[in-house]
């Protein structure tokens, strides 16, 4: 009855449609978790009683209210994010606490209906990027037991590709929750720092982690990041900006150029990526190879500079007591805070904040970021044999991106011949996490390559996202603005997106105003008129720059409602009336654009 | 012919009427330096026969270019800013270099034909904020030899208010911009981190240091700051942010509550700040008392916290190398910072975030922080004494400033019985520069104190700022959005500041448009008409508010320009022309308000 992936959208469709209930779904969560054969996915989790309990007290208190878009559906939490009624370990028995409240984000889904599950596991403290780092083992990846799941949110990603439960949280401080959504074919997104509150953490790198979201598609991840989201006064670190805007066509999108192209051997992974490229140039994109050297350089600085001491200052007297208890590796990085000063602690910052205006040259040339999630995978057993390196190859195109505070959303990218997934992640600026997730989506949707471990099921339409984002001002322009005309480019200067081409409805005339420069036509309604409409273009800027557009407009011009020929409404080129007096009427060529093209035409 | 306190105005005035030349005011610099007792004030200067060949060049190279708004200002450079020719000390002999090149600040003041005279001396790397710290002589406050001038700035301040030059350039990282303004009745312009460039500065704090001027007016101070700002790609702290806007009338300003109030005793210190409150208060602010303890606690940690790891990395090898040859005050400070670890770095960086948490929820109940400059002076013996102790207490309303990266305008807030002055500080958002200025300039302006050590001479009126900060956007409204009608809160509401009410031009007729709710008017041009124009309001929204309330404006109204009866345009509401069939003309009304009354008036 219920599909091999639990999707968010087909489980509310499922619901809405009576077709199956919480307590099926609960049910069934149970099922598959006993089924699953490696058992190093789960830390703890409730007891089926009262799983089945949880979903019985939701289903009695009436279906799905407005502010329950979660309604029903299972999740699974990173074991270093609290859940009241389990032990937050941070995959380190010694270190285990019982918590009693809920991690703020934890109950903000709760509150939207969502069930928790139970604890996953995780590379101890967060500090790893493969999932081997654990005493509650390796989960490995749903494709092949042999390699990584991919950490550190390792136990996150299998039990969403398994199908054990629709969404799981992570935690991603160097690329904890990219990695293992590319090494099990599921989305990962990594909201921007301070939108999801740390409240209830273990931090790995407080002022640098964030909780992460890992699922079937876009749609359902971002639709969870935004329930959890919300600013908290608890958490110092926990910021509300307003959302950044991304153009959706006609973007350009940074690509690693030839010289710092890394792969360590991988040429599938490569030519992955290569068709992930090739897929978002068919979106409207345009490629512009970038310098990756500054993001690299960046990226190095998260483990080989002072930053590890916040791994120390969060467990401190932790370990001062218990370092035996901790995994090696782990206690290996986080003792090494200790030869660092607060002289090199600001120097890293210097370096930092060197790096950051060296890629904001790189950044003037692209509006996001495409690269790939990791350059290649291994197995449990080369991972384990050389545990820093290999680890450090992983998180070659990720280590940057908290450090220069980006938003990025992991997409699945197809297969290996050998069956394995590979990755591709969108970078862009803080807060752009919306727009990201809408240019994600029709990423990932371009080919199919199913969700987690089930490689066939199509992508539900239900959990799409529309394409342009909703804070950007549509503006109908009419003349000296339309694309290739001589004004076109206060449009695009100012982060205008060209959403369409269409007619204006019948009854607006057209005149070609004297004495303009250059040229303008101007727009007038006559209510009755039965004319065939004009053909403008609908461009939307963000809503300062529409600001300054319009108040940059020089009479006789000004901008009001224009009816398009769907029936829809936008602010649109208007001209007062008086000012078409002795003008040529020119409604008759259906647009500015025949007009130009006939006075070029005629003789001078 | 030269007034004892050398404004900007004043002197541009001069030369573009022809009443001196830069010749003659660099003659009189150099006598004023001479003729001055203070010895302390400079560190190294240009010799008279470079300044008056400089001049000289400037004089030939014509009169001044439309690029040139500092055309022949001469000004002093505080001496941990480099300035090609002169040597840089930072105060300390030994660490002394000749730099090759002007800072960049520097540079692009000289580009606008301001004239370097030279360099003033300072608490050593900038450490303090009282003047003493200097193996080149404590600068005394032009009020009394036995005062400290206030530092770190401290020739800056001397050189400025006692008429040697027209402006300084300053530094502050704890108040060294603001402190020893207050001491010299000047205004201190503190900008926004990163606006000014920090390449070719000494650092005190590098991640916090903000270059800043000194100037007799606050005008003067900001065409100064506007004149220096710029991106610079070799600073990686530079930064260009939209500005940020205030409210300029009906705004709330912070004051502190009884609780929090430390004037050291200085009883009359308090008393011009209580009276500075009631100035602001009758420009249109409403003081809000709010709480200052997280402001405090922020400020303690600059010499409390890590943040002092900063001023030993600036200057570590000559630490180990010359540590003798330091101030010893300033000498214990730095070497203070080797107590530090990497992880008290990290740990300091998240109480100053915790801080900023609560220090937000005051934010929200103001738009900017009215402060004392300074809680009280000393003198010299005094400060001598017990230098670290009474530095810290004149940092008490300082300190904080940059830690939460706010904007920030000392200004000159009159005189104790004893004739030492007071200031008080306008703290404002990170880049409400101009905005702060603004209402900086208006308070200064309210009650008269001279300029520098000049108690008796008007400030210049040339140099006065429009209230209204030009980033904000002007609407004309004509009907339901005057004040007091139904739909005036989509503008008070969106941070809308009303600029004046008056009449439009001559030429244009108004209707009241049928089944409008609430009735609307319409406004529509013929030109040629010879009416007596129709009153209307203009106000001002932020441009992000201005497109989201254009955007909403329902058919058949639009925005278009409108004509003021002074001549000048603004954009504002204008009617399709068709919606006026069937309508009630009402131009000879005179405008929206008194039709409303007749409406109001008539029987129903």
């Amino acid at each position: 009855m219920l599909p091999t992936f639990l999707d968010i959208a087909t489980l509310s469709e499922g619901y809405r449609s009576g077709r199956f209930s919480p307590v099926d779904v609960i049910r069934e969560v149970i099922a598959r978790i006993e089924a699953w054969p490696d058992k190093a996915v789960w830390i703890s989790r409730f007891d089926d009683a009262a799983l089945i309990a949880t979903a019985e007290a939701l289903v009695a208190a009436g279906p799905a209210r407005a502010d329950q878009p979660l309604w029903g559906v299972p999740f699974a939490v990173k074991d270093n994010i609290d859940c009241a009624g389990l032990p937050t370990t941070a995959a380190c028995p010694a270190f285990a606490y019982r918590p009693d409240a809920d991690a703020f984000v934890v109950a903000k889904l709760k509150a939207a209906g969502a069930l928790v599950v139970g604890k996953t596991n995780l590379d101890q403290f967060a500090t790893g990027l493969n999932g081997t780092r654990s005493p509650y083992g390796a989960p490995r990846s749903v494709f092949d037991p042999a390699y990584i799941s991919g950490g550190s949110s390792s136990g996150s990603a299998v039990a969403v590709a398994s199908g054990q439960v629709a969404f799981a949280l992570g935690t991603d401080t160097a690329g904890s929750g990219r990695i293992p959504a590319a090494f099990n074919n599921l989305v990962g997104v990594k909201p921007s720092r301070g939108m999801l509150s740390g409240t209830g953490l273990v931090p790995a790198c407080r002022s640098l982690d964030c909780i992460t979201v890992m699922a079937g598609t876009v749609g359902d991840a971002d639709l969870v990041r935004s329930v959890a989201s919300g600013c908290d006064a608890a958490d110092p670190y926990s910021r509300a900006l307003p959302p950044a805007v991304l153009p959706q066509s006609g973007f350009r999108f940074g690509v690693l150029a030839k010289a710092e192209r890394e792969f360590f051997g991988d040429a599938e992974t490569e030519a992955l990526y290569n068709a992930a490229i090739g897929r978002l140039a068919m979106l409207g994109g345009v490629a512009v190879e970038i310098d990756y050297a500054p993001f690299r350089e960046c990226a190095a600085l998260l483990y080989g500079g002072p930053w590890v001491a916040e791994r120390l200052a969060a467990i401190e007297s932790f370990v001062a007591d218990h370092a035996d208890a901790m995994d090696p590796t782990v206690r290996t990085i986080v003792e090494g805070a200790r030869g660092y000063s607060a002289v090199d602690a600001f120097r890293g910052q210097y370096q930092l904040e060197t790096l950051r205006k060296r890629t904001d040259v790189e950044w003037a040339r692209m509006d996001v970021l495409l690269l790939p999630t990791a350059p290649t995978t291994y197995t449990v057993e080369a991972m384990q044999s050389d545990p820093i390196r290999l680890n450090s190859n992983l998180g070659r195109y990720t280590n940057f991106v908290n450090l220069l505070d980006c938003s990025a959303i992991a997409v699945p990218a197809g297969f290996r011949s050998d069956g394995l997934p590979a990755g591709v992640t969108l970078v862009g600026p803080a807060f752009a996490d919306r727009a990201l997730a809408a240019l994600g989506d029709r990423l990932h949707r371009l080919e199919a390559y199913g969700m987690g471990r089930d490689r066939e099921t199509a992508l539900p339409e239900a959990s799409a996202l529309p394409a342009a984002p909703s804070d950007l001002i549509p503006i109908v322009v009419v003349g000296a603005h339309l694309t290739g005309m001589p004004l076109n480019h206060q449009l695009t200067g100012a982060g205008g997106v060209h959403l369409k081409t269409c007619r204006t409805a019948g009854d607006y005339r057209l005149y070609a105003l004297p004495n303009t420069t250059p040229p303008k036509p101007g727009l007038i309604r006559e209510p009755g008129l039965a004319g065939d409409g004009l053909i403008v273009e609908v461009w939307a800027l963000p809503p300062a720059a529409f600001g300054a557009f319009v108040n940059a407009i020089p009479a006789p011009l000004g901008v009001g409602k224009v009816t398009l020929d769907d029936g829809s409404e936008a602010t649109g080129f208007l001209c007062e009336a008086h000012a078409i007096e002795g003008a040529r009427e020119i409604t008759a060529l259906g647009g500015w654009r025949a007009y130009i093209a006939e006075r070029a035409a005629a003789p001078a």
